[in-house]
């Protein structure tokens, strides 16, 4: 059995940046027991006013492109520039697989050895809600044990990407040369999430097929209104293999970081990140509790067959669950 | 004061055809009195058997992109084939003009006089969701009166679209050629949700810079995976002033209802905004509930003011409201 500590040696730990005790507390956020929910609760109150200080990335493409590779180099780049840099994953694929993306940490075999940097691997069990809150539960606790920057990774299919852009300041979408084909994997819409694109594997036979890709995308993100944090997505190249293209991926960032910092768009997209993130809380919590009703569960196929098949309006339909949950 | 008919006077009415009927149940159903409510309710059942036969073409592109021209254009071109054709809108904007962009029917002076048209102006006073919600019960009711094609028309900003391409089986945007600038008003993920793009007012010293239009178009969209129809995207120009380009986008349409209706997507996509529609009553109306619950109210600014600033944890305010709003 997993000894449980105190919430003030928790948060102790964590505040002197005691990586066990962080890691440890992390352990209790990704619980679902009753105790543990309720002492996670407890030390991400106490952690709250000390988090926020930290740049958060967010990091998506298609499995292939070369993320792992792209944080491994990105990532030791930034602590050559002393940062203390810590990875995380919203991957709800690996639920399937039973291990994560970054569960197997040899694939950041230098990353993880290096004492600048801390590696989580992506909780297992959780639906993909669940992931990205103790995601974020997670991000604040890194942030109160002294991290400066948080590198969340996610892969470039399903919901995981708005749920990661809705809880980052920076989100870069990696990409590989040949526009087209192996595009298909992109979500719809997931381009004009991103604040910047890097086409990866620019490198040998690669690099003129990356040099084409760029102008294409340059081409396809001026069709597209300009983001509201006032910052044309950028396109560039990159190596993460070769390890180029690092610093001036940095230099962009810090130039995004600049530009919202100044025009207060940094300061606003987190007041309505927080403010999005309780909205939707409500929102999932009260369609929870509706869907998993006893006397709702029974009639929902029934009714949800007949208005599928355009027998019962949609509308009546809602009316009458609605009547029932409320009136009980 | 206007007489109320009895549920078998209105559905006889709409099912011999009889325009003066649609017209007065169109008005019923778009009421806010509780009794109206009820018998609009009455009037839909009976009429969602007969529903469901019409092609039913959304049609959106910003102001003076020429919406209006081109559905007189275009309606006109369907009668000439022996078409039934009901115009609708959902133009949220009319609310703050108190007009609408159909009401003025002088801008569809030809169609709104032929008899095989029928062009009803969006409802006023009502929110968004309500506009959606009444167009698409009027569309059921058009349809049991026996037209053939459903055109509702939408403005190319905000949330309207998404409404619309939800009770549409096809979606058309239309544009204007030189690519970029005049795009700023469009909504971002519009151009994904196209079946179809046509650049209007291809004509005089227009055609070459329409012609260009097409192929930047085409590129853009060729980096976008293939829709869920099974159907490529497609750009063409067209003149709706001149009337041309009228038989190749009818053409079009038919070829995609064709394709869809062979591979399934045609009947699936029905059956799924019907689903939709229904799961989206509910989590509006539990949202209505919620957020206009009193003992909410008096909580909910001083808990968001938390949140936005970074004092509270959005999850615990989340809880806390619902506790109060469930246990009540």
């Amino acid at each position: 059995m997993r000894k449980r500590l105190s919430v003030e040696d928790y948060t102790a730990g964590i505040l002197a940046g005691d990586r066990i005790m962080l890691s440890q507390a992390i352990t209790v956020t990704e619980s679902s027991l009753p105790a543990d929910k309720e002492l996670a609760a407890a030390i991400l109150k106490k952690m709250l006013p000390r988090s926020g200080n930290a740049l958060r990335i967010g990091i998506t493409g298609i499995p292939g492109v070369g993320k792992s590779t792209f944080i491994e180099s990105f990532g030791t780049y930034l602590t050559s520039l002393g940062k203390q840099v810590a990875v995380l994953a919203v991957d709800p694929s690996s639920q399937k697989s039973r291990g994560s993306i970054l569960g197997d940490k040899t694939r950041m075999e230098r990353l993880s050895l290096n004492p600048k940097a801390y590696i989580r691997p992506s909780a297992t069990g959780l639906f993909l809600g669940g992931i990205a809150r103790s995601t974020r539960e997670i991000m604040l606790l890194c942030e109160a044990a002294g991290f400066d920057i948080i590198l969340i990774e996610t892969v470039g299919v399903g919901q995981s990407e708005t749920l990661v852009k809705g809880i980052t300041d920076f989100f870069l979408l990696l990409m590989l040369a040949g526009a087209g084909d192996e595009l298909q994997g992109i979500k719809k819409g997931i381009m004009e999430m991103a604040d910047a694109i890097a086409i990866n594997k620019a490198d040998g036979n690669n690099e003129q097929a990356a040099a084409l890709a760029v102008s294409a995308y340059q081409n396809a993100l001026h069709l597209f209104p300009k983001a509201d944090s006032g910052f044309a997505t950028e396109v560039l190249t990159c190596s993460a293999l070769r390890e180029n293209g690092m610093e001036t991926i940095w230099k962009l960032i810090q130039n995004f970081e600049q530009t919202t910092r100044a025009n207060g768009f940094f300061d606003q997209n987190r007041q309505n990140q927080n403010l999005n993130w309780m909205h939707d809380r409500i929102r999932q919590s009260l369609e929870n509790r509706f869907f998993n009703d006893p006397m709702i569960k029974t009639r929902l196929a029934a009714l949800e067959n007949a208005v599928r098949e355009g027998r019962e309006l949609p509308d009546s339909a809602a009316e009458d669950l609605l009547r029932v949950f409320l009136t009980k």
